[in-house]
Order: structure tokens, then sequence, then C-alpha cells
């Protein structure tokens, strides 16, 4: 079935609010989706949005997205593009929107004059590691991601 | 000594070049740099720039530089900041630089409204680790990055 890819728009936004909600559940984080709709448009839909998204379809109906923003590379002296979420329908699966979504956000790369897409994935999900390795991709595996938030953000933020 | 964090401006481009080098030497990429001084001027300093720095200075020398931009979280629904570059000069180090570039960023973040700081360390850098956990930061295990870059991503965007 033939996939096509376009980016999203205003309307779609209680649509991927709901994507967002089930790749949550897929990743067992499902509590801790806080997002809420109005979330959704101030970012993904503002006058000048830091993060975009494109939805993929099949016959017309919308079974996947990604979301994606420009990241930069010191080394480079230029903008990368981060993939934050790449999502397909469980019942959609297998017939290529999630290739053809990691393509679309390749060709904005490429459009945009970036050399890198990066992302993160989860050391269980094998059938997605499988998927990026046969793309070409590489784990980055000296690289160790760390993150200050919460209430430790706000402690040491507030110490002289 | 008193450290001050002040941003990064427009005649600071000869400055962050020199200090992105320097990190990168200190990473074992010497050969990897490849901005030039007029790719830093139209990202870091572009009229709606999309990447920040931080200048650290003691006693008002510039010893080292924070560079980082807006993440996003769809969980969240908000933008979060991603550190990329953190250095103090050798000569500089022990004496609170690094802490107050941090710190810089944190008191950015919060500023901002965003609830989270990521970057990644190289796993070999002890010193690094030790000093970002002593301030609450955690290792996101469970998470792996992924790349795709160069020839493949070329490669990747261009079949149909």
């Amino acid at each position: 079935m033939t996939v096509t890819i376009r980016p999203a728009e205003r309307p779609d936004a209680p649509l991927l609010l709901d994507f967002i909600q089930q790749l949550a559940d897929y990743e067992k984080a499902s509590d801790q989706v806080e997002a809420t709709l109005a979330d959704i448009h101030q970012t993904l839909f503002a006058d000048r949005p830091q993060v975009h998204a494109l939805i993929a379809e099949q016959a017309g109906k919308p079974v996947g997205f990604a979301a994606y923003f420009f990241n930069y590379s010191t080394w480079l002296g230029r903008h990368g593009i981060y993939l934050e979420d790449l999502f397909v329908e469980p019942q959609a699966r297998g017939a290529g929107a999630g290739l053809a979504l990691l393509r679309g956000v390749a060709r904005v790369a490429i459009a945009k004059g970036c050399r890198r897409v990066d992302w993160q994935v989860l050391d269980w999900n094998q059938p997605a590691i499988d998927f990026y390795r046969s793309l070409g991709a590489r784990h980055q595996e000296t690289w160790l991601p760390y993150r200050l938030e919460g209430e430790a953000l706000e402690r040491f933020a507030g110490e002289s």
C-alpha cells in the first residue's frame, strides 16, 4: 500500500497528541505524557516553530508521525536534525510507513544542508535497532546521554 | 577567583572557534573540526540564531564556553535545553568555571520554562561524569544514541 508523507498542519494537533500517547504506551511510559493540545499548538504550530512533524498516510488515513528539530554540531559548524519521535500505529506496521517517515526526515536534512540525523532508541527495542542498522545508522557507543531535570535542575540553577 | 558568565557576542567568534578546536583535541577528535569562522557567524550569530553560547571569564579573561540549543520533548509538549559543548581551558580548570557555565545554562533553562537540560559525555571522561553526577544529573542508561550521516544519509534520502 502506498505511503505518502506530508508536513503536519494545525488541524493535526489532536491526532499528534493521540500518537504521542500511543508511543509513550509502547515505550512503557504511559504516565509520562503531560503534553496538552495547547502545548502542541504553542510549539509545533507556533509562528516560528522550533520543532516540526511529518505525518504518514496510507490510503488517505494517517497512520504515524515523526517529530524533529534542528540540533547543532560545533565541530561541523552547522545544524543537523534530531529525530525526537517516530511512531507508526501497530495495525499499520510492516507496510513501509516507518521507513517512509524516516526517509522524509532524511530528505529534510539534505534539503537544509544537514549532514547528520541523530536520535535515541530504547535498548530493549531490538526491532527498531535492527531497522536502524539496516539503513546504515550507527550506535554512537562512546557517548552516554545525561540529564538534569525537575527539582535537581531548579535547585542547581538557584544556587549562587 | 571570581568567574563571570556572559552571552557570547559576534566579536567572540574567533575565540569560540579556538575553544571548539581545543575541545576536539581533548576529546581525541582533532581532525573532526570542519567549522570555519564563517560557519560560526552564520549559525551562532545569525539574525535568529538556533544555537547559543555563553562565555566564562576569570579576571576579565575568557577561559571557557558552553554552546546550547533548544530541544523538544513530545511527552512534555515543551522545549528543553541540549548542552552541545562545555569547555574550560586546561590552565583554568578547578576554579569553578565549568560549574558556573553549567549553572548559566541551567538558569537559561529555568528562565525559558524548560524542565530539562540534556547532554552527552564520553564514556572514558570519568572526571566529567563524576562532576555531572555530583549535581544530580542522571545517566539515561536505557537510551542509546544512533546517527545516520554522510554518504549513508545521502544514499538513504535519495532512494525512492
